[in-house]
């Protein structure tokens, strides 16, 4: 999906909800538990429930990694079942030297077909790039995260600017704002003004809204360009608002309704 | 395994060679294609042709995941296969919020078994400590990269030290030389001694020696300490020696040889 794209479905459905599919088989209600594939089955009714109200889907690849081939397997399934006018977030870290990162960008973009990776900086351009030579697909860099480990090395100051910094201005010359996005944590909505300033044309992935504590109206207010340019996640506040009840994906698609109502005075 | 465990490899071989499993399905020799499952065939005639000349393998995460749900399968009949007595790390640049991390290390420590996962730092403490907890397994976090994106970041100064050497020394208050180890690459040989100041007593994997460029004896003669504290490792100017000879397995075996031979000078 392109930008142009992503925008329409965002005026269309008057929502920049993005909804992790962090799914822990730990956490699936039980009586999905004799399904065949209980992460798919979950998933499958996560997304009935909330396509009505969110533009993107993020699964969380450590979940499925960590059931080995069977996971990996539910992933693929639950690509398939999203549906097109949705974009797709393959949220996985991953960055690497170039021949590698090379393989990373197949698994995601050629075998699995997300439109958007997640990509951690740290090890530079040749990391990074071997995902931007894909057409229509998107780059998602790690700019100032949502958790407690920020701290340590994203606000280093080194020739008057944060590392976060660096890496937002540097990577405007490696993409633009047509296959790269950035990461920033909406723990750190103070902080959105400045970064706007930082990249105006380009569209932000927002996590830490909901059990992480982040604000919607904070981010919203400050984050916005005029494409939207925000896609906030939330997926604990989403897929488990139900718990283990027989109607989980009711509830989740009603807090998905909810946030979306509250992201439509912003629009 | 355990830091004395490896250390008695090391000598007992007199190599501190690990052997990166890279294993590309289009490097594979034609003649193996037919197997059921090539990427397997491949890495077991590896292993039998180097286990006596190295101390650790390092298969490289993105090349089996490139298959989807079948690299997964490859991965883990490697991981069955690898001798006991060889040290094994996921090469697999992860590194998440704590919660996704906890998921990312018991992919890597319970599921496939490995001793060890390579970890970026970027996200600070939070995407780290989770892998720290599992008893006689270990972090390798990257300090210095061997690529040509390792100049983008690594090297940007705060307060005085280069990115990377706060890296090195904020790790330190997370872990220690029984659980940690850091990546720090063959390409810059002139920084070992000061590498190996900031660190004494820890493990330093080294990539980038063979194909990458980077020297063998610069880095030996620079970084080692009491414990020898170096696994240095060679890819593809190993496991592709042979090309696509019926041989593959003897030249590679030849080729790790050679290097333990030149190691051996050095401990």
């Amino acid at each position: 999906m392109n930008r142009l794209g992503l925008y329409n479905e965002i005026k269309k459905k008057q929502s920049y909800l993005c909804v992790g599919l962090d799914t822990d088989i730990s956490r699936v209600p039980k009586h999905l538990l004799s399904e065949r594939d209980p992460i798919f089955a979950f998933n499958k009714e996560i997304i009935d429930a909330t396509k009505d109200h969110c533009v993107a889907y993020k699964p969380n690849i450590a979940f499925y990694e960590a059931l080995g081939p069977k996971g990996w397997e539910s992933l693929e399934k639950t690509m398939d079942y999203i549906p097109d006018n949705i974009f797709t977030i393959a949220d996985a870290k991953r960055g690497d030297i170039g021949n590698t990162s090379k393989k990373y960008a197949e698994t995601f973009f050629s075998y699995f077909n997300f439109d958007s990776v997640t990509v951690a900086p740290y090890m530079g351009i040749d990391s990074v790039s071997p995902f931007l030579e894909f057409d229509n697909k998107w780059v998602i860099l790690l700019g100032l995260t949502s958790n407690k480990g920020s701290d340590d090395f994203q606000h280093l100051v080194s020739n008057g600017k944060p590392l976060h910094e660096h890496v937002i201005e540097k990577a405007q010359s490696w993409g633009n704002p047509n296959n790269l996005m950035f990461v920033l944590g909406a723990t750190h909505p103070e902080n959105f003004k400045d970064l706007r300033a930082l990249a105006e044309d380009y569209f932000f992935l927002v996590p830490g809204v909901g059990a992480q504590g982040g604000s919607l109206s904070g981010v919203s207010e400050h984050g916005m360009n005029d494409h939207c340019g925000l896609l906030v996640n939330s997926s604990r506040g989403i897929i488990y608002a139900g718990g283990d009840s027989e109607n989980f994906a009711e509830v989740a698609g009603q807090k998905a309704k909810e946030l979306t109502q509250e992201m439509g005075q912003f629009l």
